[in-house]
């Protein structure tokens, strides 16, 4: 490609608003413009670096004999309500109505597309288990989109539907997937993490979010530094204390002590450790009749995303004070998991069981009740939970490492859907060998094309601009015609493109100093310069962008070198 | 690709609503599914194809340096404010609002956006010409979908936009890409016809739809045997009568002739010819004050396509007899162009030009007024338009060539815009050598590539089903294994996999009559049949979709005779 002629058009200045370095480098080095707000034109080279990780998905997918397809953008609404995911999405969807009054969400994810389609045919056990996935735009309504392709608006997501027939056949195409996008990752040069995460309603344990470190990306997770356990805050567990002391059951006492509030303060009012302490903290969901008193281990803090789960709501927030006095009688600051009424949903802790002589708010203004004891003073429950929320420095749940608090972009995810949307969805069903109609089991799996793109060029940048990687640069090869040079270099082009080596050519009528700047700025792999200079040795300079060594290559050798 | 795990679900039997057969091969071939009316999904083997059709079509493009790029699918709807095509647009624009109650389009064509992205660029003469073009979906909000792909509500477009200094440079391109076109659809094995067609209010010469010739097609148009001349029902031209009579003004006259209405019937009655009458309607526009009176030659009928450009209106109604009343004095059916009030556009055919003695309503009911002359009884207007209707029979406008009307399917279109997007919206300009600023010059491309390939199946298929160019077949070979082959069949597909030729291996466990049905249903150009028959002469059944002939050749020489 002729650059005088190319629609690539660099940019000596960037907004101040771009504090994310992919935002300002891919918009400088002239690969994407925005149109609006987390709404992006892909420009010509910016397209090619698009289709050439599409393309690289699309090669792994095929060789584990997933299909590709493509689905309407639009999907009709009636199939989001079947699965009442028009209100409790995480992403907030986009509807349109069409002149017939026909209501449709713009495509967000695609289950429920996925799942009408299967349920259109009569398939047997024997057509599974299969894997279909398309590159389509999906659409999020975000309420602010973050600087370039991280978090937009609209983009490009490969997304994946797999269909079995049963939990086991699911398992080993989740684990095919898990080394699918290893590779996917490893042929862009990007180093992955495997995070556990957040399944949300759907829960189980298959659930991974592929993450590259990062300090511009926003998901928290926690890592050992062997790699051996990582997993994202929402879910992240750990080894709670459990040395608790094997005494003997004291009297309970209300104690008061005014004002006293946090644990550490308490601990030492009270003269007690802290690990004999309760958080107890209320909480209502968006069913209006709901009040929930989660408590954990004065060590800890909760973490809601867990007691979401395990509540399945799709809201949690602090109860209001006059809710607190309703339940407890007493202010806010001295809840406690001791004669609450039988309304009351209490979630534990397992960072609770096997205590003695505990202490936790008296549900009394101002009092604390101290040397509580299952059994006597409250029921054991039936089942302790984990709610707990992981934090830097604790120990891994192997009981050996420590956690290591770690930011990272997520670009690809993968998980179970097992029978949910199966179930909700009437006669997404195949026939058995037994003949019977069985729901299918499921699983899904995403890519996020913009992110990775975006995430490519956090990883691979220097001072001076891009440094993309070889496996989608948008060209192989920068070839600059200084002055004298003009013919040569036309020559040399021409060689390049017979031998289709992929070349950006600057035949552009501009100094030197701005085409070297611009090519460090786009970031093609191989630069070649042909001077005046270079041609009284019939060379040509060679430079890779991630090398600074200059090298003279004969004009003759230069194509096989290349190949 | 093996068949039992590839999701191509062929089906016996077909809707009754199918009436076109593309739409109900695709559907049981197993290459589409209908979401919703006018929507489908391309499954894998459809997928395949409309990928094939595009990678041509890039192919073609780039090869004359147009660069593929991606706009985002929702326009803000400013931009179609700005060019007023909120309202104006010929198809029906979907409409919908974020969270924030920012407005956006969907996408249906993209000039706006194209030109939008164009102008946040301080370009020069020098940066010209170019054109940019993609591949994106783009969505109609059709009141009626026709069957299939032949008019949907939702389909990906090729769409490409050049940008020039002038209307000089312009043409160059407009040329170029006549060519482009005819070879994209030569290479597609389709017979296109270039048809001048409409290019509503930009006007200008340069408008041309890429039509084959299809009963099923919704365009209509004039073409002339030798292919000299093919115009668009909307825009056709022809030789008008012209050999009036030299006769001497005779005096005028109002004739009664109650309920006298049809021009045969009246030429009968005045006993004059046909020739001389004129037939006048009324019209009134989107202006509620305007009314238009249009005048033809009785020998013809009026064209309200051409009557629309010239009026640069977008509606065109029959005038109320109300306001028939009103303007003429008379009921309807005797209305003329005599003495009509002054706020009445008048717009005349020149096939009204240069008669004498000519017959026209009296603007009086159950009036007839013979013996008209320009000059004398109503003055010549300064301009004759064309505004008559095409009809098979008539004289081409090279006077010699018959006109026959043709139906056919628009696969492609490439038109002029001019300056009018970049007069519209503001800042569209580049620097030109003179250091002035100009607005760009611009033109537009289209190919419909899921008509495209419908066309394909109208074109290609017999009683048994598709006949797919092995241009854009979903595979080259089907690969058929019949009982008591296996084995080798299995060695078959191994070694054509190794030799990247492009298979479909019917693996399944059905009868060999299923499995040829279903063969010549999908319509992949060569098939291949493994039997234990075929392997007693250590060979393999090869036959053609498009020929009847079988032939058994050697299994160690079908890679060869396959490449």
């Amino acid at each position: 490609m002729r650059q005088s002629k190319y629609f690539l058009k660099t940019s000596k200045t960037f907004s101040e608003e771009d504090k994310i370095v992919s935002a300002k480098l891919l918009k400088q080095a002239g690969f994407i413009q925005e149109s609006v707000a987390g709404r992006y034109y892909f420009l010509p080279a910016g397209q090619r670096v698009q289709q050439k990780i599409i393309f690289l998905v699309k090669e792994e997918m095929d060789k584990i004999g997933a299909q590709e397809m493509v689905a309407p953008i639009l999907h009709p609404l009636e199939l989001w309500k079947e699965t009442n995911r028009t209100s409790t999405t995480g992403f907030e969807l986009m509807k349109v109505k069409d002149r017939r009054d026909s209501e449709f969400a713009l495509g967000g994810t695609a289950e429920e597309m996925f799942v009408d389609l299967v349920r259109k045919y009569q398939l047997s056990y024997k057509d599974l288990p299969f894997q279909l996935y398309q590159f389509s735009p999906k659409f999020r309504d975000e309420l602010r989109a973050r600087g370039g392709l991280l978090r937009v608006r609209e983009f490009i997501m490969k997304d994946g539907y797999s269909f079995h027939r049963d939990e086991e056949d699911f398992k080993k195409t989740y684990e095919d997937m898990k080394r699918v996008y290893t590779t996917i990752f490893e042929r862009l040069d990007l180093k992955t993490t495997i995070v556990e995460s957040d399944n949300g309603y759907i829960g189980g344990e298959y659930c991974h979010e592929f993450v590259v470190e990062a300090e511009s990306g926003e998901t928290k997770y926690f890592a050992t530094k062997d790699g051996s356990y990582a997993a994202h805050e929402d879910v992240a567990k750990f080894k709670k204390f459990s040395e608790h002391k094997h005494e003997e059951e004291k009297p309970r006492q209300d104690v008061e002590g005014v004002g006293i509030i946090g644990v550490e303060e308490l601990a030492k009012f009270l003269g007690i450790a802290v690990e004999v302490t309760t958080k107890t903290i209320l909480f209502e969901t968006e069913n209006p009749s709901q009040v929930v008193a989660a408590a954990v281990n004065g060590l800890y803090d909760i973490n809601e995303s867990k007691l979401k789960n395990i509540l399945r709501c799709n809201e949690l927030k602090l109860a209001r004070p006059e809710v607190v006095k309703k339940v407890t009688g007493a202010e806010v600051g001295y809840a406690g998991i001791l004669n609450l009424p039988k309304e009351v949903i209490v979630i534990m802790d397992d960072s609770l069981k096997g205590r003695k002589n505990f202490e936790c708010g008296a549900n009394k203004t101002n009092y604390h009740s101290i040397n509580i004891n299952f059994g006597r003073d409250l029921p054991e429950p039936e089942k302790f939970y984990d709610i707990a929320l992981a934090k830097e420095g604790y120990t891994a749940p192997d009981g050996k490492h420590k956690l290591v608090e770690k930011k990272g972009i997520e670009v690809g995810n993968i998980f179970q859907l097992g029978y949910h949307y199966t179930t909700l969805m009437k006669g997404a069903v195949y026939r058995d060998e037994d003949g019977s109609e069985k729901p299918y089991y499921m699983g899904c799996y995403g890519i996020g094309i913009g992110r990775t793109m975006a995430t490519l060029v956090e990883k691979f940048n220097d001072e001076k601009g891009i440094v993309w990687p070889e496996s989608v640069a948008p060209f192989k090869v920068h070839l600059i015609s200084l002055k004298g040079a003009e013919k040569e270099a036309e020559k040399l082009y021409e060689t390049l493109l017979k031998h289709k080596i992929e070349v950006l050519y600057d035949d552009r009528e501009t100094s030197a100093g701005s085409k070297f700047a611009d090519s460090d700025l786009i970031g093609i792999p191989y630069r070649l310069v042909v001077s005046a200079k270079t041609l009284e040795r019939e060379s040509v300079e060679l430079k890779l962008r991630n090398e600074s060594e200059v090298k003279l290559i004969k004009l003759d050798e230069i194509v096989k070198k290349l190949e």
